[in-house]
């Protein structure tokens, strides 16, 4: 039967999300919250449900085009940036995919879908889980789509920027669409450091994927989006699927969260601070803590101790990653949340290593 | 490049949507509006959108479960039912798909994009667009999906419940998957006697498609379904998308709707009479109906004279049909809508002839 693989299954347990003082640190969801004005912006938008959608989502559209200064032509809204990406891969129909190891499963899953082969570009704890320059051996002749997260999850480490761009022009001299998720990236300090976003004009083989749902805390909502400068791309997205993916409600949302500068400016500043707490505190139960840029921390811990059954007791959610490609058991993922959430996931940690471990921590 | 060929776009025309008196008859919703149980419900499921949507919808299922009296791993639940349809032509890749001509363009499409090539069945007017047992030697050995609509859009014609029993019979013998499209059934007096929700069960290679979004007037929401007993389609289903494909919203919107007995009473009643007065009215000023059995109405004239564009001038849209397989120029549909907004449309086409075609109607 058909497994769900990735975090945020609040609703497998029916006590959980009954369960008003449940943490979900499975997955990676702003702590802020959802903004004022997107929840005001929803509900006015509920009256307009009795029409179908705009398709080509022209509103939101002009939108992103203001905000990320280009043009609206290099822009496609879909139904979360997991419909984008299911929608590039069955436009594009690579029978080769080159993805990162460990990373997000569902390149994986769309490129199979699309009927891709998978190879697998594995990086090393030793490294840091950084991408090296051995990747340009692993593109070859051969290979028809590459797909890059960045900052990777669930690492969060980034990509150096000049290695990125030596990949961009590997890729581009080889005719290889290049990938990259950066739905994580609004999270990071100096992000315009790292991003691929101006490399897009000129580059139309580079294909980047974002989305609403993790910098505005609206997953629930159903909003992503993808950006390249390749108008037959562009065409082949809209031809290859149905119509009205982007809800009413999404496109509403959407058009507001854009507005929600300071938001983003507070979620960087609580994120950075928050992750300095964790990561000092998950070091001090004796954790290794590998600090990414993005709004969560891969941990590893050599005890074998089930933490994702024990914290569910006390109605905690931690992304236990050992069904990653190329992790294994002993591997976490833990969502940055705000202060009073994480005070409490750290003492909920502490007792359970003096009550069930005491040696532990000697 | 890529060209929307439906219905319901009132956004390509900025001055339309602003526009408080604009009437959409091109898109074949419930002119009794968003029930208010469903819009509260939205409203509601707003400050959960925080959280990821339960990717399996299992609250929303075992709803649909108690409705239809099946079982919920009979159901599977989609973006609107658009999004199931793309879904369901990933899972199968038939390499031939027959289709009704006329019928809804997106059968075509979904088939199209998962690499199929399409067999056209023509209705022809002279048996006012009926499948005739013809279709028998249509479905050969070569055939891998068969797509009928019951009710067909745009034509309301419903099937002979024998004929379409022979073609399911048919079908399971060549082992081709049967996809009966039955989003406007629930428009139907006596639907259960149309209805192949029956023959689920025993029947493998049947799939039934079914929407939320016209019977509920909600197409801004995006929530359809289909249903069928094989397990492993079902599972296919999942594996070859993405996970969260309904929002939150959705999946509340769903559950709420499911409440709606009264509300589904009253549409039929209302689309029966209001059907009634349209097309008598419409035959006053010589246009053909064909008078079908779901929410709309398919008109012909055999004047040259521009409907559409006429009536876009008076704020109201109504749906040129001649872009379907089938049909040329001179088809339209028009929906059926509430007596007030009905009565308005019938005034401004009497307004219309008068005055452009005065020696029409003599």
């Amino acid at each position: 039967m058909y497994q769900y693989v990735h975090g945020g299954d609040i609703y497998s347990d029916p006590s959980l999300k009954q369960n008003k003082e449940m943490l979900d640190y499975s997955a990676n969801i702003n702590p802020l919250g959802i903004p004022a004005g997107v929840g005001r912006a929803l509900k006015n938008a509920v009256a307009d449900c009795v029409n179908y959608p705009d398709p080509f989502c022209r509103e939101l559209r002009a939108g992103l085009s203001r905000y990320f200064f280009l043009p609206a032509e290099m822009i496609y809204c879909g139904n979360g940036a997991a419909d984008v990406l299911f929608r590039i891969m069955t436009a594009l129909r690579p029978k080769r995919t080159l993805v990162l190891a460990p990373t997000f499963a569902d390149y994986e899953k769309a490129a199979v879908a699309a009927g891709s082969k998978i190879d697998y570009f594995t990086l090393h704890e030793k490294n840091e889980f950084a991408v090296t320059p051995e990747i340009l051996k692993a593109i070859t002749k051969r290979t028809e789509m590459v797909v890059l997260c960045n900052p990777n999850n669930p690492t969060g480490k980034l990509m150096d920027k000049e290695l990125l761009l030596t990949v961009l022009q590997h890729c581009e001299a080889l005719h290889i669409p290049l990938l990259v998720d950066e739905c994580f990236m609004d999270f990071v300090k100096d992000k315009d450091k790292y991003s691929l976003l101006d490399q897009l004009t000129g580059h139309p083989g580079l294909i980047i994927l974002k989305a609403f749902t993790k910098i505005f805390a609206i997953p629930g909502v159903r909003l992503g989006f993808c950006l390249a400068s390749d108008a037959g791309l562009m065409d082949k997205l809209y031809a290859c699927g149905q119509d009205w993916n982007v809800s009413v409600l999404a496109q509403a949302a959407g058009a507001a969260a854009l507005e929600e500068t300071d938001y983003l400016e507070e979620t960087r500043e609580l994120i950075a601070v928050e992750k300095a707490y964790l990561a000092a505190q998950l070091r001090l139960i004796k954790l290794q803590v590998f600090e990414g840029a993005a709004n969560y921390l891969l941990i590893k811990t050599t005890h074998n101790y089930p933490w994702p059954e024990k914290l569910k007791k006390h109605h905690i959610l931690i992304r236990d990653c050992s069904n990653y490609h190329g992790l294994s058991e002993g591997y976490y993922r833990i969502a940055v949340k705000t202060r009073r959430d994480n005070r409490k996931l750290i003492r909920i940690m502490k007792e359970l290593v003096k009550h069930d471990m005491f040696n532990y921590i000697n």
